[in-house]
């Protein structure tokens, strides 16, 4: 298996991207093809050990920014790290693709180049959400701000299936995030996609509220983007807001401040529970290739998790499995 | 100044409500009348002391429970303590009504009893938003799940003047929420409302992140009411979470817990700063009359809140201001 990796994404710079390849090929039987500006990336792992026959190089020279419109950068940088990973993963040179650039030049990449599984209407970003009860996840976190109810059902199914195979979950729970549980709850978009999501051969257990979400009332939170993006942002601010005010109170005493002393080492398995870096990246799903967004912040330690992640992505044969339930539907 | 109060609304029964009622006539100016069960309001009373000339009991013999259909209540129970609150209000035999019943049913027969001001095209739901910085305005917070771009120009017109008035802001900050702060971003409902709020003369800051939102970006918080349900009860759900997390940690070990007690001040003030008692209740903002919704877990401290609050919200003549206003925009 050779997994393809952008070498240039993320704000951490390459050589966090580097150290995560070289990581995972330590830890997992794969190849991996780190995509490119070579001269830097060929420096940068001079300085590590590892097995040559094991990394290789693809060269390009451009790199995508966040700020960059997301179809246009696609369009016009043809020799941008996101460009020619995804072109080489189309043309079967690797088995699945990591990021950590652009969420918004991945999609469009995967769009354009990669391209949507027959009978999917649309591509959906599903991100592992860390609950009370371990992890759930969540689709879709932003990739479609105006939905109809046939995508949610479509979210739902390989919300499902990734849920599953990946995250283990046999016969996940699907949640329909709404504003009351009661069917018939919540606006038109919801109250429609609730309909085909019970009519389906999912575990659907019905409308779930946002406060429950982090009780991991469900393992698969189906949403539209937007609602999803506002889900998954809101709890990083509010992990963020509480500890910093945690941190404010705590720095108001001596005393409190030997007392916080003596509890570090469970603020710190606290604070691990909240850490993107753990849960690997968010897997574009409904593309007809693996590919895996790894967060923007990541370091060496997130990339080796999202390469982990693409790796059981591929194992799991989950585009299949999407494909075959997808036909299913769509022939009915 | 005689404020109406809804003597059966909340979880907690009506003896926390006759309490708070009777807490309040210390601490405030102001008449009450207890809308409810008259012979148990009577008995409850007789516990207390105050002075009998500030308190009287509207008889209402029936209660609307939260899980009843919100429209079919106020229209079958002519006689519940809403209905017969709302009415007393509508006829202005008081100058504000506080309740901690079902939102639902409050909202269904604010509009049908008490109605909507003239030119104002939905009635929102305003929730007190506590943030690093202190207090938000997040509106709407449910009322209002299918919107158009003209209701929230007009949720961010109300949320500006209560927020300025009752909060006391002067040239609150006005933020969208959405999903990217750049202006174009969105779902084809927050992309239009952007510009109608940008050619108004409110403090508009823009898009904002819901990462953003616990920081205290913006003091008024607009939303669609799908939305903005979510991002309150993800809020709650998040803080007690966090909180149960925190304490599962420390029960780990006999130092933790030592650690924790010392600690005890800190953690309390910490709590107290995401207590939804201290923040009174919720406005119905689009009212003809001032409507507080307290929250359903309220104690006597809620409601003596939410008094105050009612009280602010008549004081400061927000009605009026919000009628000038929207006759502004409407006249143009």
């Amino acid at each position: 298996m050779k997994i393809i990796v952008d070498g240039m994404g993320g704000d951490k710079g390459y050589k966090e991207v580097v150290k995560g390849c070289v990581d995972a090929t330590k830890q997992l039987d794969v190849g991996i093809v780190i995509v490119g500006q070579e001269e830097k990336i060929k420096e940068e792992l001079s300085k590590h050990e590892y097995s040559q026959n094991r990394i290789e190089i693809l060269n390009a020279e451009e790199v995508i920014f966040n700020d960059e419109e997301p179809a246009l950068a696609i369009r016009r940088k043809k020799n941008s790290s996101i460009v020619v990973g995804l072109k080489a993963l189309s043309e079967n040179r690797g088995d699945g693709f990591v990021s950590a650039g652009s969420t918004g030049a991945l999609l469009a990449g995967g769009l354009f180049i990669v391209k949507r599984i027959e009978g999917i209407e649309r591509a959906a970003i599903a991100t592992v959400y860390p609950t009370l009860k371990g992890v759930s996840l969540l689709i879709d976190a932003g990739a479609n701000v105006d939905c109809k109810p046939e995508y949610l059902l479509q979210f739902a199914i390989m919300g499902s299936i990734y849920c599953e195979k990946v995250l283990g979950k046999i016969s996940p729970k699907v949640g329909l995030v709404n504003i009351g549980t009661e069917e018939g709850k919540g606006n038109s978009l919801v109250k429609e996609a609730y309909k085909l999501i019970k009519e389906s051969n999912l575990n659907f257990i019905g409308n779930i509220e946002a406060r429950d979400i982090p009780n991991g009332v469900a393992d698969v939170i189906v949403s539209d983007g937007f609602a999803g993006n506002i889900i998954l942002k809101l709890t990083e601010g509010m992990a963020m807001s509480i500890f910093s005010r945690l941190k404010e109170e705590i720095n108001k005493s001596y005393k409190s401040k030997i007392g916080a002393l003596m509890l570090k080492h469970q603020l710190k398995s606290f604070v691990k529970l909240m850490d993107y870096r753990e849960y690997g990246g968010a897997p574009l799903l409904g593309l007809k290739k693996p590919v895996v967004k790894a967060h923007g912040s990541s370091d060496s330690l997130a990339i080796t998790n999202a390469i982990k992640q693409v790796k059981n992505f591929i194992d799991n044969g989950v585009i299949n499995l999407i494909e075959e339930d997808i036909n299913k539907i769509t022939r009915i």
